[in-house]
């Protein structure tokens, strides 16, 4: 069983590295904060022994050769980038708890049949460039080389500069290959479990999202002189956007969202009527009929409030991934590695994205979910009780060894 | 008579500096572009032998002198700052136009019994640093030194610092005094000379203002995992509130308004459930009785609405200004002027504050507007016709002139 103390001192070291005034950490991908963690990364790779690689879209592999060399290797892993004011755990928990793995592994001088690899991917959180999963995405072949790298975030810094700047530009070949499975323990960010009083989700499919982003042209005026009936507001048909939206969702059922997450003004004076506004809308569900349905219903509602308003609208599609069905292979070691231990188990369908979702394209895959504190995530409040660590790592170290030895 | 061309080559200049692409211009109160407006303007005064003077909040002014050194002075003016994305005419026809007033006076060798002074503000707008009308409010004895030179821009920047920087921070002895009156010849920023095709308002008094902050504190989550029913999203919070605010104005008469202007949401990501957010509210009327109700019925609103969406709301007064009667002496000269040259003219009520309101505190004074096309201000598109700005110019003449010899 994993040591959880050695698991407490890594992510003692990880929270101090873009820490937030309130508790939480900001550590945006390609950032300075980012380049501190993935050289204590690569140290702590580099004490287990393991061999270590960097591709071209700066994610970070380290393995441990089997056996059998050439068989397929299992991955392990997650991502250690953050929201602008995220938690100290998603993400991280299950890059450090892979270190973990490999430890009692080396510690018990087991050697597996299957080489195993764990992963560090580039820019999951989708906070800075948009949109997220972008490292596990790219090995998937879902993103273009020239896409990902061309990306920029919001102040026009672009992806492939500042992964050459923080020095993570690696090469193509070293993108993983020759895969057997992949597992990721991960924080639930959500409140099922913890309401349950369940301690381990067998993962077994991510919800389908859209994202669209939406452009209002209003007119510009001066707050004072003009009346209230010739204005052309672009945030006032906004408000009533967002609160239609968030009904549409409503609408639906228990696990539907709708969400606006991003919005901004122009020109943004106090005393200056908006006349442009920018915001963004996630749309999910797990049945991607339902999904598309809600996406229709979105448009629908907005162009006919934008009408209203007398407001100009273009809406774009951002990003847009199907539900996704997990490995069921991998689904029952998850279960029976937490029933063979005594934790309680339940299958569950993930409302977040994790790079498990664009692995599953290449590789058969699945995860291990542990409890979030009052279901809270992407908030420096963010919280997994050690206890649950405990039993994540200890569910992840089994079904690794499984798979590695099939 | 004043010579238009003279007025159109000092605006071409002015165009010039802070140009934005879509062809208004964002001249921000102490940033490089008013640094360069202001050198051109001093340059402007010396060319035309005035005394040039600048105050410890940057106000810069030009003095001819009078027959009587020691009579008090007419003063008129306005500024030459911009909001961020302003027109070419907001407050810098009214000092331009006090050029050519001075060049007309000096080509007809008039040697008038008073000093006239020119004045240029700084900050007018309150773009940049909040509350707007700083560089006049100071003079006018509205807020205090240390107020004004601490105020911080949205990017912590202090305006005393900003001051020093652009090389503008003058001396306190240097403030204006000694005045007789102040006129302020301006674009009247709103549609109902163009709607009533006059060209002329004698503007007899200004709305009072009030402007609040609103800052929303709900819980920020995962867009995905978080269920609907357990979010509080201090953005749908928002959005119901701006619905609510903008119908309050309509239901008092055509004159009330209430703006929300300024909007950030935090954190600002797609796939996050808006933990804060901080708008503004601005709120005009022309009887202070009335403007008070509507304050203090948005603040019955946007409780009750923050109370059922289980939000955190604190609001605080940013500024707030009674209206304002002006001179009616100076009124009358105005609608004397503009019915001498046969220009159609009416009395009118500013819905915009200008330096003229703080002025008023400490002298009579009284403004001249023009036509706005469209009642279109505070945006690229403001345009005031050529024939409209000769007329404009010419019953500041008049006026001028007449104070002067009074
Ligand atoms: N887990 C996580 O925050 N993933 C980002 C992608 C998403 O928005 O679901
Ligand atoms: N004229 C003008 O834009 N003044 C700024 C103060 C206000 O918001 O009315």
């Amino acid at each position: 069983t994993v040591n959880l103390s050695r698991i407490k001192e890594m992510l003692d070291v990880s929270s101090s590295i873009g820490t937030l005034p309130q508790g939480g950490l900001c550590r945006l991908a390609l950032s300075d904060e980012d380049k501190q963690m993935r050289d204590i990364f690569i140290k702590w790779l580099q004490d287990l022994n393991l061999q270590v690689r960097v591709d071209d879209f700066g994610n970070i592999y380290g393995r441990r050769e089997g056996k059998d060399k050439d068989a397929p290797a299992v991955v392990v892993g997650s991502h250690l980038d953050t929201q602008p004011q995220g938690g100290r755990f998603d993400g991280i928990l299950g890059v450090l708890s892979a270190l973990e793995v490999i430890r009692v592994l080396n510690d018990c001088d087991i050697e597996t049949k299957r080489p195993i690899e764990i992963v560090n991917f580039t820019n999951e959180e989708g906070a800075r460039f948009e949109p997220p999963m972008l490292g596990s995405g790219g090995v998937a072949g879902v993103f273009d080389k020239d896409f990902i790298l061309n990306l920029k975030d919001s102040s026009g810094k672009r992806f492939g500069d500042e992964l050459q700047r923080i020095g993570y530009a690696g090469s193509e070949e070293n993108r993983i290959k020759d895969m057997y499975g992949y597992v990721e323990l991960h924080i639930e960010q959500g409140p099922v479990l913890e309401r349950e009083n369940i301690s381990i989700a067998a993962v077994e499919g991510i919800q389908g999202i859209t994202w669209l982003e939406v452009r209002l042209t209003g007119q510009a005026d001066h707050a004072g002189p003009t009346p209230m009936s010739m204005r052309k507001d672009a945030l006032v048909a906004a408000a009533k956007m967002i609160v239609a939206v968030q009904q549409i969702a409503k609408d639906i059922d228990d696990t539907a969202t709708t969400t606006v997450g991003r919005l901004s003004v122009a020109p943004g004076a106090v005393n200056c009527v908006p006349g442009e506004v920018v915001f963004t809308i996630d749309i999910r569900h797990f049945n991607d009929i339902v999904r598309e349905r809600a996406v229709e219903s979105v448009l629908e509602k907005i162009s006919t409030i934008a009408a209203v308003e007398g407001v100009g609208i273009e809406v774009s599609k951002l990003w847009e991934i199907p539900a996704t069905a997990f490995s069921q292979h991998i689904v029952k070691h998850v279960i029976k590695g937490a029933e063979m231990s005594g934790y309680s188990v339940r299958n569950m369908v993930s409302g977040a994205g994790h790079d498990a979702k664009y692995m599953n394209h290449i590789v058969p895959s699945a995860m291990i979910f542990v409890p979030s504190v009052g279901g809270k995530s992407h908030c420096p409040e963010e919280l997994t009780l050690w206890e649950d660590i405990e039993k994540g790592a200890n569910v992840l170290l089994y079904v690794v060894h499984e798979l590695a030895q099939e």
